[in-house]
């Protein structure tokens, strides 16, 4: 058996290849049939008279998603899907997929969502996946080769870190409730204490009633942690990072990304430098553009959008009122109002790819934000431990996987950007 | 700032470094630090004289893991751990730690995990948390490389695949429970039918009461899923995949390997082709063994320890009556009581590390098998879909990362294979 992804080490062969029938015409004494098998599309073409009779009438029985084996010799053909074409002479049948629901007609979204165990198997939606596989091998590479350890956090987790209203829980043995990990940071400082420089990459969880084309029950993060990182340091990783994983895609799925129709021009561009600028910088950007917007606010998604179309590549906005950021985010010793914090902003309206921040490695500091928050302490001794036994700057951010395929895929909802999304209304199939 | 690690590079350069202090000890006029950074340990010495005199004497103040900067001329040096030794010029506090708890002298288990955030920055721990980045590395080059595209299941799951007894349960909004998934495989199998080959990696739950030392409740699993592999395809795949795994990390991880004072004997036997036995021919091994064991019950922990005490690597025990077997795996056709199932046993009592199967295409079969499970068919509808339309043959195989992580560094228990490891009795810190 050879895959299609193989065959141009099979022209003039003549090779076996199993899959299913993705479409099929045919006119008089030929008939052509496009096989995918995972790997790829493939022109089989058959010719009355060059295979067996009653195996060239088996393929008018044929129907879309029809799994079949089919043998034939392999020609170049330039101007056939993937550059080949396969001269049939025999053919057979696995197994009938009869009306099967999703025809190349148009379908609502619900309709497709419903049947996302099937749709997956659209031109569209392996394309999405395929970027995306390659968008995670991107990521691990980055960080494997630059000497950051892997380290993974625990999804069930005691403490509530921020407030319960998002958190999903599940009951826990005898020991009352776990949640469900909103973000393996903390774990990860631990983890950066302990091996200097760390990433964690898992599924994470928000229980939020947010019904937007951005948001997910269940997504994946990578969140990287490296003991001896100030804020420009994570700055310079983080750019690193996003041009490294943006290359990547554009170098190895070209088929993927002209399948999806996306404009790469803009991809193109992302690369190092990538402008920084200061939430102060941002706000001016916003009230130049007649946004009544009051300093000490965050971001809402439109703001975001006005502040990135400034600029042709993901824009860095640092330095947030320490007010609206997290407690662990360290003030700026050169001004207190504001968290040595950092979020990316990608270009096209994707909005907050990245946040991060330099952490909060004092530990007088840190239990006062603690209290300032009206944060448990008790659920935070063991973090608070991290600065009682030899305390070292440090700094990281996350980046969700989903928001980063959606945008290097320029798909409009993040739905598509996993194989079985999640949702305020859906948790099926 | 440079690297341990990195090191070699550096050999009569000045250099700077960071980290914490992982033992120390004194003679007079000289003093020997023994910096960690999480990439290495390296002997500082400092020599009364060759660095300002408060400097000397500040080093008296550092106790165990205090963070501190060092300044020196980089030596080889083979007497020394990690071959190089610092003639320090200079020294920094960065911060203290006073009283740290762990210290060289024994401790109990609990108090270790009571401090898992800080037990892990030991030699011992993070040689196997190093050893655990390289087996997840090797996984996922091991299928990245032979054409197998990652595809993330859900880990909120609607249907209570086996049974609700072993599972977490979480409220879902309006739509009822969920529940923390337990296998990817379903999803995989709608993966394969559109993608050829899948693997999942993530974690997955069991809600179980054992509290043994080869169960945890999360535990990080991978499976591959392949369309048109049989049991034999799934047994070869198997079989190189963990050859692959355990001669990568026996050439990658020596030091680590040596710091566990594991005996890499047994490891370097792990080469193909491994012994292929049926369940009959295990029963048969047990007899003669004097273990009174009936045709048709599974292996218990000690039956797998005396199967595999036989043979010098793992053992792929093939064909398991069809009675304890999932309701998803593919009778053999040749003798409808055993199922086309393989459960691998590693050596040394190890016990079962992967358990895979053919799984079921025949959409007629599959139904039997859900009314004789005594399952919901309404949960299973999607998945029926998979033989509905354009079934293939297709077959696939989990391993446990844990199990394979604690079976590589010849651990005693699964709890250190993992940074923070959930137990019954323990899902804290």
């Amino acid at each position: 058996m050879v895959y299609i992804k193989d065959l141009s080490k099979h022209v003039g062969e003549e090779v076996t290849l199993k899959g299913w029938l993705y479409n099929k015409r045919s006119s008089g004494k030929i008939k052509f049939l496009i096989l995918r098998d995972g790997t790829g599309y493939l022109q089989c073409v058959a010719f009355k008279g060059n295979l067996p009779e009653e195996k060239f009438e088996l393929a008018d029985t044929f129907s879309q998603e029809t799994s079949f084996e089919v043998t034939g010799k392999v020609k170049e053909e330039k101007r056939a899907v993937g550059g080949y074409e396969l001269d049939v002479t025999d053919l057979d049948l696995i197994s009938a997929a009869e009306n099967y629901p999703i025809t190349p007609k148009e379908h609502g979204v619900e309709f497709l969502i419903d049947h996302r165990h099937l749709w997956i198997r659209s031109q569209r939606q392996v394309a999405i996946l395929k970027i995306r596989h390659r968008i995670v091998k991107a990521i691990r590479d980055f960080f494997d080769d630059r000497g950051f350890t892997l380290f993974d956090p625990p999804i069930l987790t005691p403490n509530a870190c921020e407030g319960t209203s998002t958190l999903f829980e599940t009951e826990y043995f005898d020991l009352g409730k776990a949640y469900l990990t909103q973000s393996g940071q903390l774990y990860a400082e631990a983890g950066a204490m302990a091996l200097g420089k760390v990433y964690t990459f898992g599924p994470t969880f928000r229980a939020e009633k947010s019904k937007t084309r951005r948001h997910l029950t269940e997504f994946w993060m990578v969140e990287p942690e490296a003991a001896f990182f100030d804020l420009n340091d994570d700055m310079d990783l983080a750019e690193e990072f996003l041009e490294y994983i943006v290359q990547t895609v554009l170098k190895d799925n070209q088929e993927d990304l002209k399948i999806l129709e996306r404009d790469t021009s803009t991809l193109e561009k992302v690369k190092r430098p990538f402008p920084r600028i200061s939430y102060d910088e941002a706000v001016a950007i916003l009230k130049e553009n007649g946004v009544d917007f009051e300093w000490g606010n965050d971001f809402g998604g439109g703001d975001e959008t006005i502040i990135s179309s400034k600029f042709d590549r993901p824009v860095m906005v640092h330095r947030y009122p320490s007010e609206i950021k997290a407690f662990y985010m360290k003030r700026d010793p050169d001004n207190p109002k504001v968290a040595l914090a950092v979020d990316v902003l990608a270009p096209e309206g994707y909005g907050e790819i990245i946040g991060g921040s330099q952490r909060e490695d004092n530990l007088d500091l840190l239990l006062q934000r603690i209290k300032e928050h009206e944060l448990p302490q008790e659920f935070f001794e063991w973090y608070l431990d991290l600065r009682r036994y030899g305390s070292v700057p440090h700094a990281g951010f996350g980046l969700g996987l989903e928001r980063t395929v959606s945008w290097i895929c320029g798909l409009e909802h993040l739905r598509e950007a996993i194989p079985f999304p999640r949702m305020i209304y859906r948790n099926t199939p």
